[in-house]
């Protein structure tokens, strides 16, 4: 048998994906699955990027640029003008195959085997999927449940720099976390950047959904890092439109940007339809972000107050994002997770929900945890949480 | 200015692309460019896959699964169960966005860095791309234009073999040769992989694309290479849907597709409107691609005699895809290439070709040839030779 490399080998299964073959299971046995465990919502696309997609008027369905359309890189700008940053324009924006693609340049643009990023903890898992498959080392910055998962001084980070550091990464806000960055604290990490030349690589893909009236802080206000920025954002979740993919890859940066364009080059071109459709739905977009914004407040506020409710579960109030993080009265959650989907039904019904474990560089640290997407309507989530409940008396019982 | 990585430092930029901004200064001089310079055909989309995207019925544009949605991989085993090859299931079959991301992920779930592949070239100049990413070093098999881009002896493909080696990457039919491999070749090779336990990877995207009533031969008929093979195949040439991103990568062994699945579990998910098209179009094909395959036919056979027809080029015909090339009388295609954009022009036109050093390990090999891709349709060609034949003399006289 051949060989597979190292870098496959050392892999780790994405923590959300490697329960699938269960969860099927479950479906093929007849039992209904409350799927709490992706970010994958119920909420309904954009009309008018559905729209855009029935009235395609295409002969033939070209390649589009490398670098993405200049018709949907415009929408682009202009909605960065409307968040002020009006230095921007066309140029400055690599439109990839969702925000997945988006990380898989920035990483391969700036790291060579060996090299590390610094990431706070818990941190989105597929981090690691894009460090592992070029061999990038990731140093984790460690936050912690009790504290809401504020984010550690920002000096922690500036210690754990080496000469092999080439990014920070951030998810703001924050996946799985749901934390919210101030302007502080950014402010300190591009001074930290600056000062070491390294890149702040800022995932910016929930910048939609921040709750209570806050208002999210883009690495972009600092102009001072243009050449230490990437920012990273997506369609996926602001238009409820995941299976279009489409991201893309801001820099001021030139060199960044041309390095990244030797990569779009390669793989020959982003999806067109997805742009097609986003286009569309930048066209038209207010109404809908702020009503989706209050269906999510809503359900947060639901399922944080539910999941608050039952005995030995922990969960702090999210900032933005769609994701809770909840502490249960369990020892291995990803035993857990599986024992739901394997063994434990209430009425044909179960819950699927994330383990921690993978949103840590120490899966330790993750074991008494889940990661909850608030991504499901509000009778769906009630219904969740009951049979979370109960599963956790079963459980525990088992024990 | 923070560092960028030696993968991309040392990433070739693409041949076909690197002139694009020199075809977009002509068009905003008013010149037309007729792109011979890429496999973007101007053939029409199936009409069954447009009408499968403007009937969507979707409230919410979802995540797919990341191997692809059972339905479309259904529609790829129906199809390979009509090339012959019954025992192939669902599971085998892993959807990508477009054969590029197969080939990516072919390479990383085979190749760690200072690994080797075994190209006959000229090849895909786009191998080059992938490799460097992973800092995967190519080993180049000659051919030459002499024989029609005749495989070398497969003798020499294990000469290059060393305890590096994971992989011989062969295109059948060749892109930009147009050379088909025989059975008795595929068979020597696949013996060779089987001997020294490498994988031969397949790409088999222009399998429809074979002219002079020859029958291709996949790899895939080599049942004693079950664990040693990945095959790469694609929509975007087969139903002219490039713009759609869908491929997929096919292997019998679970070993590799396990592998693989870590990378493609990374990005979430294949293009979910892309597969809805290529399920329809599967659906409906044979009248389409034998309309395409003889259209094809009808613009090889100008293309290549118009070609051979201008003093001084020599320009084999190929025996499939759709791409030959010439030899020009100039000493370096890369400057010509360029010098027609920038300086060329005939009744405000001119022709965009790629130049065929980027399609060599040592660029130098290809330095008087360029590929000429007939994806327009023959009115365009006869104008496009008229143009290149102009523009060589006006050429030839500046030097
Ligand atoms: C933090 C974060 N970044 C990036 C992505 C990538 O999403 P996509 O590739 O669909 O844009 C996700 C998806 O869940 C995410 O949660
Ligand atoms: C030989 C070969 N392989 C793979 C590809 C990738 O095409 P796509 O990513 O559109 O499927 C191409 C495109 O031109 C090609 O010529």
């Amino acid at each position: 048998m051949p060989n597979i490399s190292q870098r496959a080998q050392k892999m780790p299964a994405s923590p959300v994906r490697k329960l699938v073959p269960y969860a099927l299971l479950a479906k093929q046995n007849g039992v209904k699955v409350y799927h709490l465990n992706i970010g994958q919502p119920d909420i309904a696309t954009p009309e008018t990027a559905l729209n855009a997609i029935k009235n395609i008027d295409l002969k033939v369905m070209e390649y589009a640029l490398s670098e993405g359309n200049l018709e949907y890189r415009t929408a682009l700008k202009d909605y960065y003008h409307t968040l002020g940053f009006k230095d921007l324009d066309t140029s400055h924006f690599m439109v990839t195959n969702g925000g997945s693609e988006a990380l898989n340049f920035a990483i391969s643009t700036l790291c060579d085997d060996g090299d590390e990023v610094i990431i706070p903890e818990p941190y989105y898992a597929n981090y690691n999927g894009f460090t592992s498959t070029f061999n990038v080392n990731v140093v984790a910055v460690p936050s912690t449940i009790d504290t809401g998962f504020a984010l550690p001084p920002i000096e922690d980070f500036e210690k754990k720099i080496t000469d092999k550091t080439r990014a920070i990464i951030i998810c703001n806000p924050g996946n799985p976390s749901g934390y919210l960055y101030t302007r502080e604290e950014l402010q300190k990490l591009a001074e930290i950047a600056l000062r070491h030349d390294i890149v702040v690589i800022s995932d910016e893909v929930y910048r939609e959904y921040v709750y209570d009236g806050q208002q999210p802080v883009s690495m972009l206000e600092f102009r001072e890092l243009a050449e230490n920025c990437i920012i990273i954002d997506s369609e996926s979740k602001r238009y409820s439109m995941c299976g279009a993919r489409i991201g893309c890859m801001i820099t001021r940066s030139k060199k960044i940007r041309d390095a990244a364009m030797l990569f779009a080059q390669a793989r020959l071109s982003p999806v067109l339809l997805g742009q097609i459709a986003a286009t569309a739905a930048h066209h038209n977009d207010t109404a809908y972000i702020l009503q989706v914004r209050e269906e999510y407040t809503k359900r947060r506020n639901l399922l944080v107050e539910l999941l608050n409710g039952i005995p030995g579960v922990i969960c702090p109030k999210p900032k933005g994002a769609f994701y809770c993080v909840a502490e249960l009265p369990v020892d291995d959650t990803d035993d857990f997770a599986q024992w739901l989907l394997e063994s434990y039904s209430n009425n044909n019904e179960t819950v699927m929900v994330a383990p921690m474990s993978g949103f840590y560089s120490d899966p330790k640290l993750g074991k008494k945890q889940v990661r909850v997407a608030y991504v499901l309507k509000e009778e769906d989530l009630r219904r969740s949480v009951e049979l979370l409940s109960d599963a956790l008396q079963k459980y525990t019982r088992h024990d």
